[in-house]
């Protein structure tokens, strides 16, 4: 990344996949627990089960999610690369405290 | 913003704000000191006159961007609400730095 914040395409990549609609979320309810697609879905009003299983799709092939079977169900966690991204709900959730509250 | 990682409104609005396609990369390049519409238009490969225009006004109706007129010329800056986003992109960076460049 560039020191002066010039246009970087890493950058660019990383805050539009966690920008994209719904992602967000899912990413913060996934980082306070939830594990189970029942349990994501039901932690974020509004998101559908078609769009649910489509942005953990998503994030399974950005190498962020990963599916986890255990015998007959299966459940949702983040990986190293996921877990990474903490920082940066940190920070969002910092920023929205202030700012989007308002 | 709840301490648990559960679903916040604040938190779902500002990621989204943010991530939406371009959104990011004007704010990166105007943190890193563009200001003219021409400037920040050149500093990102891709984007169009409409998209950069219509990005910027989404900016300014959310009080991160303003417009300031200079006689018969203008250019954008951040407010303080824009600037206040500097942690967030810089964590941002930080992680692509590492993960998205693999």
């Amino acid at each position: 990344m560039p020191e002066d914040g010039s246009y970087c395409p890493h950058f660019h990549r990383t805050i539009e996949m966690i920008g994209r609609r719904w992602t967000g979320a899912i990413l913060l309810t996934m980082s306070g627990g939830c594990s189970s697609f029942s349990q994501i879905r039901r932690a974020i009003p509004g998101i559908s089960d078609r769009l649910l299983s489509e942005r953990l799709k998503e994030l399974e092939a950005e190498g962020v999610v990963e599916r986890r079977v255990h015998g007959r169900s299966a459940d949702y966690g983040l990986t190293d690369k996921g877990r990474a991204l903490q920082p940066v709900l940190d920070a969002v959730g910092d920023y929205a405290h202030v700012w989007a509250a308002e």
